[in-house]
């Protein structure tokens, strides 16, 4: 027994740090798959919190609190990660306020936050966690045109549920047409950033 | 070597199942020891986002876009988790539009998801992912009272970095007084719930 024990011991420790060693690689895997831009480059950090982000914040003008700021939680895509346009499409449904905001006053904007990525360590408001707000237009997209393929495609790649979502609930394609941009992504302040060079940047 | 093997084969598969356990509980655990309330309880429901989240999207109207909505990533606090008021208090700086806006207007509203509470499977904007927004006065409160008290204590118990952000930056606690809910937690749409049941919730 007692031998047996000296014997197990070494195997043990062996076992323990294999296994140690996996659970170390898969819970740190996504950070390290997810490669943060340069933090000098603001149209890629912009456009890399928005080809990573899966959902946001989105704020319209309120119609039944006349005229307050209403946010909302929503999904949005503009194409699969690192290979999307920089525009943020939705699929709502005018059921939700958002969308019915939106039809009477177009402005809105998007929030989002590098929080839900996991590739910062400090407080989700802390500089060094990037966050972004697209401030422009909520456009609805006409159905069957060519944006609107173009939307439904980044947002079901990104959002298979989507596509089982009920077909008598009214959901329409949407696009933030952007015309000013707001990105904390260091120390210092609101970084600038013009629309053209966020568009024209690499996700 | 032969009967090495077959005498290591069961020790091995009893290290490799002690260890998938392990495993499995720390990678579950967070979603554990976070008890969801009864979807049918909203006020619960309501005070459980707000007490377990620590950021959300704080909108209000624009100054520099002429009333257009302006979300903005914030953290806040209404006291530690399980032993909030259901206020949610913020520490904002007015180098930030956020502060300067609700000085201007006070309308605003506080979006927030159960998303980044890890305890939604399903898409952040399925229905059964839970998503509240409250809209009301984003307010100033004096420096030194009773009220600022309680929000400094709020924030730094659960934010304890806020302690540290510089003194010259003019940070100052906000709360929101809330006027309306919006809160989805299941299908159905929005879910009746006033401000005073909300108030005398559990969290």
């Amino acid at each position: 027994m007692e031998l047996q024990v000296l014997v197990l011991r070494p195997i043990f420790f062996f076992f323990f740090f294999v296994f140690l060693t996996i659970l170390q690689q898969s819970s740190s895997a996504r950070v390290l798959t997810i490669t943060k831009p340069d933090r000098h480059d603001y149209a890629a950090s912009a456009r890399w919190l928005v080809s990573q982000n899966s959902w946001g914040v989105l704020s319209t003008l309120s119609v039944d609190h006349k005229g307050a700021p209403f946010g909302n939680v929503v999904s949005f895509s503009d194409g699969l990660p690192e290979k999307g346009n920089g525009i943020p499409y939705f699929y709502l449904t005018t059921l939700d306020p958002t969308a019915r905001n939106a039809l009477k006053d177009q402005r809105a904007s998007l929030a989002i936050s590098e929080s839900p990525l996991g590739t910062c360590t400090r407080d989700p408001m802390n500089p060094t966690c990037s966050k972004l707000t697209l401030t422009g237009k909520l456009l609805i997209l006409e159905g069957g045109s060519e944006e609107a393929e173009v939307a439904k495609k980044a947002l079901f790649t990104k959002h298979p549920e989507m596509m089982d979502w009920p077909k008598d609930h009214d959901f329409r394609f949407f696009k933030l047409e952007i015309i000013d941009i707001f990105l904390i992504n260091w120390y210092g302040g609101a970084k600038p950033i013009t629309v053209d060079e966020y568009l024209h940047a690499k996700s």
